[in-house]
């Protein structure tokens, strides 16, 4: 079996990450990528690493040759996927998006954190939101992915053993999360020059990140109600990863003797998550280029607070990577295939 | 009046940042700089930045020749400094140690995290903790200053009108910390070469970190009793720079609209601390080389939460600026002598 | 004396430079800085290194206001300066221009290059081309000083002693040089983001750049004659620094002996060049933040080429720095004043 | 078939290079990895990318085990492989050595450069220097294969078509080369610490270079004679990638007309090496983690100067990536075996 894919808005690091990955996938082909602004130029030409990989170009987007594919991934900015999505779902196309359009169940969050209204709360009720580790079944006969977001994948895989086994203070939870600067896509802002952000680091989003609903709706899910979560993201002057180092208080402290036994059975037959032994730090290059997430537990003396700190790349698990094992999920593949070639470090 | 200033231990980049600021400090000579490894190496021949700046030889440490300086810094790995200072102490010099030696009045702990017993009891006891904002009237006077921590002086700076006021919950406070390279020093560790931190972010000491015992010793001052505080550090891939998230629980959430009043008036008549308006993300780069602590308060809705964010140079405020800020104290010039240059940005 | 001094164009990295040295400088007054753009902003919104150091905002540009001034600083793009020069001639007033409007005598080839007509040729034949270490007593009396570009100083540098003395095969020049980041400016360029230039390097603009006849005028100068010379520059994933290296073909290998000397003797009394011991390496970060260039010689075995490393800070003695160095030329005061402090390393 | 492979001296980055490309060869089992020094350690302790990779543990060096290989990759400090290989000749073993050993035909300039007598001259003499453009049919057969240095690789696949075709004056080449962190290996040299090279770049072995022999032996053989060439490398502050850019006079300025087609043709079937379009500026990034060497052509006006800019990763075009290849060569496999992966870009 070979998938046609379609690609929607490929100018963007995620764009690119997906072409990447799809490029030594071995049942996958690329029938088109599209982009407005760039249509007509090849796709090599924007990004040098694919040369000898593509002879594509990018295309204007259009419904009836992406409805040709059966698999369409969005990499668009946020208001687009919601509005090309019903099309495709009418023409049987099945989609992963990896914008935030079908992220939220509750549409009134999303429209106050997105500024616009939701044009599509019919399939944003049926998408699958698709972090494997959480809903593979369900995955596997969506038509309608709604891959995470890369802080959400990151901070959701670390709390989840704490949550679903209720050990933690379900409303005392505190996520530290830092990430590279490709996580700001690739548009021409000056504040993501190398002149700006080279050498420094900085908080951003401190009073309020679009990231928050999405990880507040996960923990609930996980918790079986409601949390309170405490979420500031960083900028790291560096390209790819995020670390996120996670606070909880443990309701029973005696309960740290099992913790790490829990996180290694919740995750045993996960093929992209990892628990690292207790007291380890993982690094964020150790899963760069990689579909893993690197885990480890930590606790100070006399405290009863769980450290957790958990790395992805935020271009693989954090996006493009996680949205090709979501397609493997969806169509019947081996989960880990185009997906299995180790982080590339140093 | 010129000080005749000795430096022990001069080739770190603690030694070469001393160097930096006090050539251009229009009341200092420095009269010898030592290093047992590097003695007679020209130290512009080490640091060609202080090519034309310096004449000054590496020297092997002699106490008699310290002994006729004004004042002495030492710039040591720990354990050094309290094998020293007595007899500098007793020829009548007064000396700012930057090494951890005297900065802990528990000499338990200090044992512990240092792995050796302390040597001079009778000075730990004596030493002012040299954090101006809190004790400069006693910093005047004092012949022995503990130059704080670089962490701890993020840390405790910005939870200080927080703990001093008694408005959170002083058993949970949280300090996510991030450094950039310089401050593991300059040995030839393969764990911090570029090729192995270079674009890359972790945590580090997440279990417990020699900083945790200073910063709780500074806390429980200020909160006039016992504190509960979790630290963890990180290291970011850049040379200088270090930025705390500091999270705290407000008792009463009204609170919140007073902070910002609060924190301005804490540190209003403080030439290197500044309050950045409410939710602003300070960066590291905005202290670049510049003896300052910039800091800003958030809030989340629906959250009792206090964040804030602080941010230090780590060689400078973190260390070699305040060694230089409490010299002046100490010697009775403007406070500000010598650290007026702005940050280096970009 | 306080020289009253005016800023156009005061928001890209040349313009917070200026502002960063003079902040120090005991005989300058900054009394207004402009930007069209960003009119009304404290200057210390945009740069908040500044806090505490200007109550200044930027200001629309008003040839009346500049027109008060001793001293006006461009540091804008191209074009602009050429428009507003001839009034503030006329007004008396001082300038030293940062762009690139003044510095090509031959105006055919600025236009080629420059891409429109020039405005001003009047003043471009009286503008003095301001490397104080070629013609520092023209600059003592210029109205108008065109500062020199940063490449074409950290090149020019290098080569002027091989050339003056006629050792050199002039016809085989070669200058291949390496900068940072903020070279390109402060405009959102897609190409300049964190996440396009880190982690990469890559010549630019290899097959002709607008610094080439800079270069070639100034090397011509030096040569007493005409020269060919091969420029490539490099985009380094860094912030600040140059470093250039240069190819000469010695007409007398003999020569090489003397060599040295004759480096040292040329840049004898120069403040702001050193000569490294023969077989060094200078560093950028060496002269990061100062007003130095750092070059040394070397000599491959059996070779007659002589090689030259020549580093400067490019928003330093390659603009800024060296701007104000003019500056001080021009109302007499010492040379180096405001600029004494060593480079911030590391 | 099935190559069982063992990596001696496995813990530097040249090691885990080869491992991390290894780990998805189909063809290829690695049955040891050597370390005296970390001999018992779990390799993915030390390189946590290669968890769930291999679950191999170092091991002492141990000629019987190596002797059951199919083939041994050397990626030891020069002086080792010359002991071990002769033993491992006799055994029938096949050896590619990423070390210098080999690489030179001339032992008396190799004794010079690297400090010490060579110890196997009649394996000097037989090994076949790698580089497949040049000698792919040798490689097929040989027992030995000296794989290239990073540095040597990139200047001479520059250079190449030029030389052999006799278009430039072989006594005038220059080499500007740049090279990131990785390339000086993982040792703890204070030189090498993030706070040393971080944010600075400078020239380094102006004076002599180890590769400079190797390169004038490969230029020496393609231009069919003597050369003279000038070669000075450079640390990038960065991780992986080495830029050279070559400059050679054209003998004939007519000649640059042809040149593009020249080398299109030249490589038009090497799999891994990519002319691209005149003018063009290859980054190193469109290399990072592949097999690949990208190269443009530039001219300057009124020049005779040829300018080629090429880039390769110095772990796998330059060691690593390259030695695979010469395995899949020696073994008859589709030489792009395991090595087809597009480069990881951002």
């Amino acid at each position: 079996m070979v998938i046609r894919v379609g690609i929607v808005g490929g100018t963007g690091y995620t764009g690119v990450e997906l072409l990447r990955i799809l490029a030594v996938h071995p049942e996958v082909s690329v029938s088109c990528i599209t982009s407005r602004s760039e249509a007509g130029m090849p796709v090599a030409d924007m990004y040098p690493n694919l040369r000898g990989h593509y002879d594509l170009a990018f295309s204007e987007p259009d419904v009836a040759v992406l409805g040709d594919c059966d698999l369409v991934f969005f990499a668009t900015p946020h208001g687009v996927a919601m509005r090309m999505v019903p099309e495709l779902m009418s023409a049987g196309v099945r989609v992963v998006d990896l914008s935030a359009d079908f992220r939220l169940k509750d549409l009134d969050v999303w429209a106050n954190w997105y500024g616009m209204a939701h044009e599509s709360p019919e399939w944003a009720e049926k998408a699958v939101y698709g972090l494997p580790e959480v809903v593979r079944d369900e995955i596997r006969t969506a038509q309608l992915v709604a891959n995470p977001g890369c802080y959400p994948t990151a901070v959701q895989l670390g709390f989840l053993p704490l949550l679903e086994q209720g050990l933690v203070d379900p409303k005392r939870l505190i996520a530290d999360a830092k990430s590279g600067a490709s996580g700001a896509g690739r548009q021409g802002k000056i504040g993501m020059l190398h002149g700006e952000i080279g050498e420094s680091f900085k908080a951003y989003g401190a009073s309020g990140h679009r990231h928050l609903p999405e990880i507040r709706q996960g923990l609930c899910g996980a918790a079986g109600g409601d949390v309170g979560v405490t979420f500031v993201p960083h900028l790291i002057p560096m390209i790819r990863g995020i670390e996120a180092t996670l606070y909880a208080e443990l309701k029973n402290p005696a309960d740290f003797d099992r913790l790490q036994a829990l996180f290694e059975q919740r995750f045993d037959d996960e093929p992209f998550v990892d628990v690292m032994p207790f007291g380890s730090h993982p690094e964020t290059r150790s899963v760069r280029g990689a579909n893993q997430c690197r885990m480890a537990l930590h606790r100070q003396e006399q405290s009863n607070v769980v450290i957790v700190s958990s790395v992805i790349d935020n271009l693989v698990k954090g996006a493009a990577g996680q949205a090709v094992q979501n397609m493997n999920i969806m169509f019947g593949l081996k989960e880990t295939m185009g997906l299995e070639a180790p982080a590339l470090l140093p």
